[in-house]
């Protein structure tokens, strides 16, 4: 008899997450066969919830038939009391799965950008830090199919485009460290898992406040919406991540080469050749432009980017455009000068 | 003392989109000056609800001032008690206003595609109607930011990618005869406009039914995502549309390059070429072979593509694949075959 459909579920995600790493590794450049360590650590991030204990579990369970160690690392964000006390209990469950190493890392979360991306902030620091220190080949992540559901949402509230409907990657960060094995997994099918295998998890009180965006839209808007449009629309939401982000990459790609078709010898944009672009790669070429002249792409909008575009597709002799960072874009002959200052 | 700033917000959506129709007829090619009728005429399509009698009474007032004449048409769809004598009354309306040609139209709504998507054929095959037998240069819709919003939100229930995000165009229908002035207009205004103005006006009880998807979305789901998310979603959902559009239509574009770049002699497609195209662009091409191979595109989804993607990308021998309409996508040595059969 095989294992419960779920553990099955949790464990197929994880053991192609670790074939692709695995893949990777073998191809990891300047790194000759010989040089590297006999058996690559793979390290589970796990805050004790259902979603990254049933990752751990899997991870426990597939990595030595892969011929991978497995480790993990817990963050304790030092934002609710007993925290500590959590966070060792979390490093207690990863040794029982047969996780080694297993560590707790404490972090102080600042407050730039809000509370919910400052410890986000923190978190990977520590993530990375810890993946350096173990010399880790990868880090798992337990994103489900319902937190890339969510993550489109927020995206959509921004309104900045399809860049920001892209969700999150299934790999991600410097030298693709980061995977996400469960993004086609839904929340559900982790939670069974533990069940299942009598994992105790617990439940961060931050994804009930409803003080947080994330968690008033996991336990209000979402449902709200699926009561709308019907059960189909995690499924949905998920789907438009993934063809939004190859969508992004290519037009994306189109601009970087239209750039420098449209380049002038001082680096300057020549505004016939941008005229006569479709207005998607011409808005990312305005976009990168002002960003290479000092603009940070945080603060710059789509309405910044429209009202350069009218210096091109609307122009009737107006003045210079403000941009963030001290970035200034201005119409001079047949030229568009982006420049800091 | 001016208008109220909610009817002269209308007014300067109808005015707008009534420059840009005298704009294109007077580019309207094949058509020599002196053919031209001398005054155009322009419909605005009219329920009777808020939204279309606001736009009804911004024609009525714009359209003089620029030499056009103004008319309206109102759709009696049979599907409620007394719909014939609502119809008349909504034509009395217009006359009121001072549009001339008033019509009602009669039209008889079948099942296909669902109660929603049968209306809306029949209704826009009337408009068609009217306006071939006015010779009317264009027919103004009163959709606002707030249907827009909706639209998109809808789409991305489909999961089928940016195109169904794009919701409604500014400009729609053979030669662009369709005209949504109120696009980035939110409905309250619209409601106020008419409230200043002492239209009456006629809530259509299908608006409030929860038995249709559009009605439980503007009613629960749209609030909830809102409480969650902030007032500014609807804003958001609407920049999205137009960001989605300008990217769809971009990579459309770039598809039917790349789609004469890869195709042989015989007309199919050759893997290898495929394969150096972004997964955005590969999929575009595949999609629109199979179409022209005979697949009906609204049974066409986005696993159908992904399915035929990896005869391409994950090739191991595998056989043929049935898509919609008979159509078969299979690979025969280093081409990419898709016929119907």
């Amino acid at each position: 008899m095989g294992p419960h459909p779920a553990v099955a579920a949790i464990r197929l995600a994880v053991r192609r997450a670790l074939h692709d790493i695995l893949d990777d590794y073998g191809r990891t450049p300047g790194r000759a066969p010989d040089e590297r360590p006999p058996s690559p650590l793979v390290l589970a991030a796990c805050s004790g919830g259902a979603d990254s204990m049933a990752l751990a579990s899997a991870l426990a369970f597939e990595a030595p038939r892969l011929g991978l160690r497995a480790g993990g690392v817990t963050v304790d964000h030092g934002l609710q009391a007993g925290s500590d006390q959590r966070a060792a209990d979390v490093v207690l469950r990863l040794r029982e799965l047969g996780l080694d190493p297993v560590e707790s890392v404490a972090v102080s979360v600042g407050r730039d950008g809000g509370p919910e991306a400052a410890a986000r902030d923190a978190r990977y620091a520590a993530l990375d830090a810890a993946a350096e220190r173990h010399g880790a080949a990868a880090v798992l992540l337990g994103h489900t199919r319902d937190d890339q559901a969510e993550t489109v949402l927020l995206g959509l509230a921004r309104g900045s485009g399809i860049r920001s409907l892209s969700g999150m990657a299934a790999v991600s960060g410097a030298g693709g460290r980061y995977r996400r094995p469960f993004l086609q997994l839904d929340r559900q099918t982790a939670r069974k898992a533990c069940m299942v295998q009598s994992l105790s998890v617990w439940d961060d009180p931050h994804n009930a406040d409803p003080a947080y965006t994330r968690s008033r839209l996991r336990h209000e808007g979402l449902p709200a919406l699926e009561k709308a449009l019907g059960k189909g629309v995690v499924g949905a939401l998920a789907r438009t991540a993934q063809l939004s982000r190859d969508d992004a990459d290519a037009l994306d790609a189109w601009a970087g080469r239209a750039a420098a078709g449209v380049r002038d010898a001082d680096g300057n944009l020549e505004c016939a050749g941008l005229r006569a672009l479709p207005p998607a790669v011409r808005r990312r070429v305005l976009r990168r432009a002002a960003i290479e002249a000092g603009a940070p792409a945080g603060s710059l909008f789509a309405r910044h980017i429209e009202e350069v575009d009218r210096l091109i597709t609307g122009w009737r002799g107006q003045g210079a455009i403000n941009l963030p960072g001290r970035v200034v874009a201005r119409r001079q002959g047949g030229r568009l000068v982006i420049r800091q200052g």
